[in-house]
C-alpha cells in the first residue's frame, strides 16, 4: 500500500517545549496578516466571500487580496502575487483549483509562515495526480518553510482576533472551548451550535487530510494553550494512530479532551476515505485507546456539543463521597409525575447516582408542598407548588441544600407551561434558577424539551447559557453530558 | 401484599366484539354530553379552566357545569348536582377534593356513563384513607353502572369532537394516531409535539391510577377502532400483566403498536410507585414480552413521537429483497463530507443496510455532479451541486430510482445554508424534497438539525410534514425511526 503521508510524521520527533509550541502556532491562530489567493471580481466565488467575510469581521491585521490580474477589489489593493506583498505573510487562504497549486506554492517559499488550503482534489479524490500533488505539497513546504493546514478544510476560527470561521464569516463570543475537526462541515455546525447553545470557543480548527499538521499537532497545541479549557474533536482517522493516542494521553491530564471518532462502521468508513482519504480503524480498538488514554468518547455532534458545553459552564466537578449525587426536580406545570418517572430512568440507566433525600430534606419539602399527589424521595416532583415561583424557588434550594446533592437537574417545559401562564410568570420561573445558581455553589443544568412558542424558549436558553447553566433537551442527553463530565473527574482521581 | 384492583379484571373476562367495544368507548370519545364537577365563579380553578377549555374549542354536545350554589357561569346554567341534569351524562369530569367523591359517586349512579377523575390522592398517595377511596370507587361504579377514568389523570383527547386535552384546552389537526398514556403530563408533551411536529391524533387518553379502564382496555378499543391507524402507549406498570400482553398481542397483528414502558430502573419504579400507583416489574421482563407480542418498544418521549410520526407518515413499509436499502443524501451546503461519514455510522449502528448504489445509478451522479471531492457509493454528498435546486433534485431522483434503494434521507441544515444564501433559495431546495415526494413513489425522510434561525425551521417542518415528510432533529433519531418501521414490517411478514 501507498503511503505518501507517512514521512512528515518526522518533522516532530523532536518535541517542542509549551512555549515553542505556542510561538509555532501564532501565525494560524493569532495571524497579523492573512492573504486570500482565488479571489475574482465575482463577489459570489469562494474567495471573495472569504475576504469578504474577513474585512466584515473586523480583522485588526494586514489583508492581502491576491489575483494575476492586481487592481483593486472590496477597496483593497489586490497584488500580482504572493511575491509582491511586502512583508511576510502569516496566513494564506487558498482556493484556486488544484492544478495552480504547485506554482503557488514556489511563490510562498520563504514568503509565508502558513498555507491553509480550501482547495480539494488530492489525497481524498483517489486518483494518481491528487496524491502525487500531495506529496508535492509536502516536499514544496519543507522547502519553502511554511506548514499546511488541509488541504479540503476549511481552516482557521479564532474570535478573539476575529478570523471568522470560513466564508460564511460567522463569529460567535470569545471563550476558553476548543475544537480540532477533520470536516470543514462539521467544524461549521459546532460553530453554529456555539452561537445557538452559548458554547464560546477561544479557537478552532478544520484541518481535512491533514497532510501536514495533523490531528496531534493541533491537539498538542491546545493541551499547552492556557486560553483553552477544554478540547472537543471531531476525527476520522488518523495518520499515525501512536503518535496521535500518546498526544491524546498528554492532553487529557491536563484539561478534558472530548472525541468523536466518526467512520466507526464500514459504510462510513468507506464515506471517510472519500471525504478526507482517511484510514479507519476498527471502531472498538479506537474506543478502548480513547479509554486508555483519558479522552471522553462521544458517538455525534449532539453529544460533542453538550459535553463541551458542560464543562465550559461547570469546569471540573469534584465528585464528593461516593459519587455525583444528581437530584432531579420536575412537574412545575402541572403533571410531573411521567417526567419523574423517566428522568429517574433516564440518569439511573446511565449508572447515575440518584440518592434518596435526607429525611430532614424531605421533611421540610413536605412541609412546603403537602403530601399528597407529591413524589418526593429524589426525583422531586414540585406540582403541588401550582407553579407558584417562591415556592418553587425554595424547593429547588432545599434539594440543592441536601448534603448528598452534587448537581441539580431541573426539568422546564415552557411549551406546557405556556398554556396555562403568561410568559411574564414563565419568565420569572425561569430567572428562579438563575437567581439560585449565583447563590448557591451547587450546579444547575436545565432541561428544557422544545416544542411549539419555540422563540421565546430559545432566547431563555441564551439567557440561561449566559449565567452559567447548561441546557439541554432531553433527559437523556443532561444525564449523558453529566455522565461525561464525572467520568473526567473519575479520570483526573484515578487516572 | 394488599392488591384492591384485581377484582376489575373479571368484567372483562367475557370479550367483546369489535362493534360492543366501539359502542362502549363512545361515551368515552365521543361524547353527547359533558359535565364538569369543580367550578367556581374563580376561573383560574383547575375546574373553571377546563370548563372554558371545552366551550374554547367549540365542542358541539351539552355541556353541565355543576356546583351547590347553582347560578350561571361563562353563559351556561349552573347545575347543583348531576342529579339535576336533565338527562343522562356521557363524561364527568371532576376535580373536586377527594373527600367529596363518595358522595357524588352516589349522584351518579345510572344517571352518567363515564366518570373521569382529575382529582389524585388515592393509591398513588400511599395512605390508607387513598387505598380505601380506590375501593370504594369501585365498588359504586360497578353497582352504578358507569366506567371510571383515573384518578389522578387528564382523560380524554378527541380532537373529532372538539374534547380538548385537560384544561390548557390545546387541539391539534384530526389524523389517526391514538396514544394511551398513564401519566398526564406525558399526554399533554405528546399533544403539543403532535402540533409541532405534525403527529395528527385521532384520539388520546390518559389513565393515571387505571383503577378500572387501564391500559389493556384503551389499547383494545383502539386496536378495534377503524379511525386509528398507530397506537402509542406510555406505561409505568400494569394491574394485570397477564392480560395486557395478550391484548399487545392482538392489537400489534392489526396495527403498529409502540411501546414506552417508564419505571424501568429502581429509582424510576420507586418513582411510579409514587406517581399512579404502579408495580413496575424489571425491566428486562417487559422488554422481552414486547418483543414477544409485536409491539415495538421505545425509550424515550423523543423517540415515541419520532416513531408515531414516522408510521403516520410513511404507513406501513413494504421491505423488499434482503429488507429496507436506504440511501443518505448531504451536503446541501458546503462541506457534506462529514455528515456522510457521520451518517452512514449513525444508520450502520443500528444495523440499517445502506446499499452501494448501482454502477449506472454512480455513473449519472459522476456526470451531473463531478467527481472530485464527492462521495456517491452512498451516502452520497451532493456539496458539488453548489446548493443549486435543480442539480440537488435531480441528484436525490437518481438515488430514488436506484433499484436496492427503499427509502431516502435527506440531511439539509437550514442554519448553514442561511449562511451562505437567502431564504428563499433555501426555501426552494427545501420544496425540491416535497415535490419529488409528490412525484415518486418512494418515501423521503429529513433530518434538519436545530441551529440559529430557527422560526423558519421550524415553519419548513411544518409544511414538510403536511406533504407526508417525516422530519427528525439528529441523523440518530431518524435513523431509530425507520428501524422501528421495517422492525414492525419483519413482524408482521415473519410474525
Amino acid at each position: 500500500m501507498h503511503c505518501p503521508a507517512f514521512s512528515i510524521t518526522i518533522t516532530f520527533e523532536v518535541k517542542l517545549t509549551n512555549q515553542e509550541l505556542i510561538r509555532e502556532f501564532e501565525p494560524i491562530f493569532y495571524p497579523k496578516s492573512i492573504a486570500v489567493v482565488g479571489i475574482s471580481q465575482n463577489i459570489f466565488k469562494v474567495g471573495s466571500l472569504w475576504l469578504k467575510a474577513i474585512l466584515d469581521a473586523g480583522f485588526r491585521g494586514a489583508i492581502y487580496p491576491i489575483h494575476p490580474r492586481g487592481g483593486e477589489f472590496l477597496g483593497l489593493k489586490v497584488y500580482t502575487s504572493i511575491k509582491e506583498v511586502p512583508e511576510i505573510v502569516d496566513y494564506v487562504i487558498v482556493s484556486i483549483p488544484r492544478e495552480a497549486v504547485p506554482e503557488l506554492l514556489d511563490d510562498c517559499a520563504h514568503k509565508v509562515k502558513a498555507i491553509h488550503f480550501f482547495t480539494a482534489g488530492f489525497g481524498e479524490a483517489g486518483d494518481i495526480t491528487g496524491r502525487k500533488l500531495e506529496e508535492e505539497l509536502i516536499r514544496k513546504a519543507r522547502q519553502g518553510g511554511f506548514r499546511i493546514i488541509g488541504p479540503n478544510c476549511i481552516g482557521t476560527y479564532s474570535p478573539e482576533v476575529r478570523v471568522p470561521y470560513g466564508p460564511s464569516g460567522r463569529i460567535g463570543k470569545v471563550g476558553s472551548v476548543g475544537f480540532i475537526s477533520q470536516s470543514g462541515g462539521i467544524g461549521e455546525k459546532l460553530v453554529e451550535l456555539g452561537v445557538a447553545r452559548g458554547i464560546n470557543y477561544s479557537k478552532g480548527i478544520s484541518f481535512g487530510n491533514g497532510i501536514d499538521l495533523d490531528s496531534a499537532d493541533f491537539m498538542e497545541y491546545m493541551a499547552a494553550d492556557p486560553r483553552v479549557s477544554v478540547i472537543g474533536a471531531y476525527l476520522e482517522g488518523a495518520k499515525n494512530g501512536h503518535r496521535l493516542f500518546a498526544t491524546m494521553k498528554d492532553a487529557s491530564k491536563l484539561k478534558p479532551l472530548i472525541v468523536w471518532k466518526a467512520g466507526r462502521t464500514d459504510v462510513g468508513a468507506a464515506a471517510a476515505a472519500s471525504h478526507t482519504g482517511s484510514l479507519a480503524a476498527s471502531a472498538r480498538i479506537w474506543s478502548a485507546a480513547l479509554r486508555q488514554s483519558g479522552a471522553i468518547e462521544v458517538w455525534d455532534v449532539e453529544e460533542l456539543t453538550d459535553t463541551l458545553l458542560i464543562f465550559q459552564q461547570l469546569g471540573r466537578l469534584e465528585a464528593k463521597g461516593n459519587g455525583t449525587g444528581i437530584a432531579v426536580v420536575g412537574g412545575l406545570a402541572d403533571g410531573g409525575g411521567g417526567i419523574s418517572v423517566s428522568a429517574s430512568d433516564a440518569c439511573a440507566e446511565l449508572g447515575l447516582n440518584i440518592p434518596t433525600l435526607s429525611s430532614e430534606t424531605r421533611r421540610k419539602l413536605t412541609n412546603l408542598l403537602g403530601r399528597v399527589g407529591s413524589i418526593l424521595r429524589n426525583p422531586v416532583d414540585v406540582s403541588q407548588s401550582g407553579s407558584n415561583r417562591s415556592v418553587i424557588k425554595e424547593a429547588t434550594g432545599l434539594v440543592l441544600a441536601d448534603p448528598s446533592i452534587d448537581i441539580v437537574i431541573v426539568q422546564i417545559d415552557a411549551g406546557i407551561l405556556l398554556k396555562y401562564f403568561p410568559w411574564e410568570l414563565v419568565e420569572s420561573i425561569f430567572t428562579a434558577f438563575i437567581e439560585l445558581r449565583a447563590e448557591r455553589e451547587k450546579p444547575i443544568v436545565i432541561v428544557s424539551p422544545p416544542g411549539i412558542d419555540e422563540t421565546r424558549r430559545i432566547d431563555m436558553e441564551q439567557q440561561l447559557a449566559r449565567a452559567s447553566i447548561p441546557v439541554f433537551p432531553t433527559m437523556k442527553r443532561a444525564a449523558k453530558a453529566i455522565l461525561n463530565l464525572s467520568r473526567y473527574s473519575r479520570f483526573l482521581k484515578e487516572g
